[in-house]
């Protein structure tokens, strides 16, 4: 395939590259060739080195329904280098090594101008079929029909298009089988503690959901210097995953005996957790994760998205006597462009390690085995290398 | 009546003095002789010289059902002089001015010792019908049945006994008539800007229900140097009221077309308030608050209270993706011992003018006068002096 160094040669032209399209929800994925349209003004396209599976896109594999749709090249969280760069692009140039973000950073929005909100309102997050500046579709398969984005990323491909909001430039001495966990996994977590919960040293965290993303809510609390990071799950093997991530006791959720978990939570912290991350998605689990909190300043940061019709309710009053807050985090509340290259940073000072993230790595062509370990809850992540010998 | 230049005759027995009585919810008042006990230990015995009506009073003076209770001595917004102390007490002596509060502060448990909340956990806020630490009344009829207390304080009488915990000592130079106001109103509002939701200099609120506490909330913004303070109400009466409280424009939320008022606000601060306080006690208004608030950083900060089962609902997925704040507000976040003397200091250095909350005045025995003014919505606060010629 074409390569950053023969990138004149393929720069303003439609380049020819393997990809996977998820046809059919649920089915495995097959490879077979696309065709990438050169980038437009503010927009750059990118030759993928590794991507990493995350549970969002086994959800969007096997969602039947809107935000859903086929065909669409799903993947967001991986790392690349420039081929070629659209007209306007001055923040990258060919060669540079880049994490495509699925927010958008343009810095040219209110949101983006300020420091407290991570979430640009030129272009909006959301999973999207299209490119967020021209809303249509670089990919095309060979008989020329339109393949749909994700996310603005659509990185289960050998070269996709990004617009410049969504790129952040890194130095290129980092691994890239490390380097594309910070596209979500990494400030998605690590933010949700540190930029979200302004986690306080000494304190005590709860974590509902011991998947990869509150395995990276412990990286980030332990970071904060959380004195107790305490790991909830239905799964008792979580707990030993959880101790290479800083989770420093287990509850069983299913093993509460008479007592709600809040109950034994309360008992657990005397009186409620400091911090508590619903990193599953069910708002059932949220209310739980509320009345765990300790009352006076107990926080409950919202992680896990639930469907779309999905209500929290809480009772008026507690609200007003229990001096709670909730809070909602997207993306950890990490603004791409300042913020990865913070936490990059850190992993390269050996001060936020993320080693223990990757328990796998496949080939491109073994994809689905990327699926199946996910699935099976044997693998945290799972590197995808797009041309590994 | 006695006073406490005479405390040393009625110091340690029974004192039979005047009070009303709430016999039956919803019956005007009528003033009858009571008898009250002298202080147990950690309790101290004061004669109120004033006490201004809050509309809590009101609630509980027609409520029908639980915690409203009969014959019940209702009133918490006063300030008095010490007749006698209990055993043990040693923060005030007789003689001492004193502002009875409805929150507990005990100094000693971890929530009263944390800056973090003004919730004593020792003696829990709830409107109960018994002092906090001996679960028992202080106040007889004269047939010797007992009369129940109201929120820890029972201010519509001569006199009554408090729990060390719910006393703050004052300056006897700062006029009856002002003091009395930081027992309940000025902490409850002022505090929720300044102390709940720190409102930023410049910013923008907007406050729903211009009643007294959304009143104090506006002080409490202006003091903080917001920008713009946009009240929400029925009544547009309520504007001209609320100009001199700082409020800067007026939302008649009963005219706002075919557009919600959460649109409305949305488009008057371009993209949402920074902070929202619901003064109303309605859990939609709470939601719609909760949509009026500029996502990334808007705070909506909950004080009305609903009825006991009222639910708030939250789409999930809107949380989460809002970054917005919810939180809950009483007593204004103030911790009585220690944010009432700064309120007050604030107020003689006049920061803070408190005399435009009181626009009527009443002997005791037009305490009836009192209610009919705050129900017709004349008054914002109508102080009752127990003894004025």
């Amino acid at each position: 395939m074409d390569n950053e160094k023969s990138s004149n040669k393929t720069a303003g032209k439609l380049i020819r590259c393997k990809a996977v399209v998820c046809r059919e929800p649920g089915v495995p994925l097959v490879i077979e060739e696309i065709m990438v349209a050169p980038p437009s003004p503010y927009e750059v396209r990118i030759r993928i080195i590794c991507t990493s599976l995350c549970h969002s896109d086994i959800t969007f594999w096997s969602l039947k329904v809107p935000p859903a749709c086929c065909p669409r090249i799903l993947g967001h969280e991986a790392v690349g280098i420039v081929e070629s760069v659209g007209e306007n692009v001055n923040e990258v140039a060919e060669g540079d090594v880049v994490i495509p973000t699925l927010l958008s950073d343009c810095g040219e929005c209110a949101d983006c101008c300020s420091e407290k909100i991570n979430l640009c309102s030129k272009f909006p997050f959301k999973v999207y079929p299209w490119m967020p500046r021209y809303e249509a579709s670089k990919f095309t398969d060979l008989k020329g029909d339109v393949l749909y984005h994700f996310a603005f990323v659509s990185s289960f491909t050998e070269y996709t298009v990004l617009d410049i909001s969504h790129v952040v430039k890194i130095d290129p001495a980092i691994p890239p089988n490390r380097a594309c966990l910070f596209g979500c996994c990494i400030p998605t977590g690590v933010g949700a503690a540190c930029k979200t919960a302004k986690v306080e040293a000494g304190s005590t965290v709860v974590i509902f959901g011991i998947g990869s993303i509150g395995l990276a809510v412990a990286k980030g609390a332990k970071l904060c210097g959380a004195k107790r990071i305490i790991g909830v799950d239905i799964n008792p093997k979580k707990f030993e995953i959880g101790k290479k991530f800083g989770v420093t006791e287990f509850i069983n959720s299913k093993e509460c005996g008479d007592k709600s978990l809040s109950q034994v939570i309360i008992e657990m912290t005397g009186g409620g957790a400091d911090y508590c991350f619903e990193c599953v998605g069910l708002a059932s689990l949220v209310q739980e994760a509320y009345a765990s909190c300790r009352k006076g300043w107990g926080k409950t940061i919202v992680m896990g998205v639930d469907k779309p019709d999905a209500q929290l309710n809480f009772n008026s009053f507690d609200v007003v006597r229990s001096w709670k807050a909730l809070m909602g985090s997207l993306y950890g509340g990490a603004k791409p462009k300042s913020d990865i290259p913070l936490m990059l940073k850190q992993y390269m000072d050996k001060e936020l390690e993320v080693d223990e993230f990757v328990t796998h790595e496949v080939k491109f062509e073994d994809i689905n085995k990327a699926f199946e370990l996910l699935l099976e809850g044997k693998s945290i992540r799972c590197v995808i290398w797009m041309d590994r010998n």
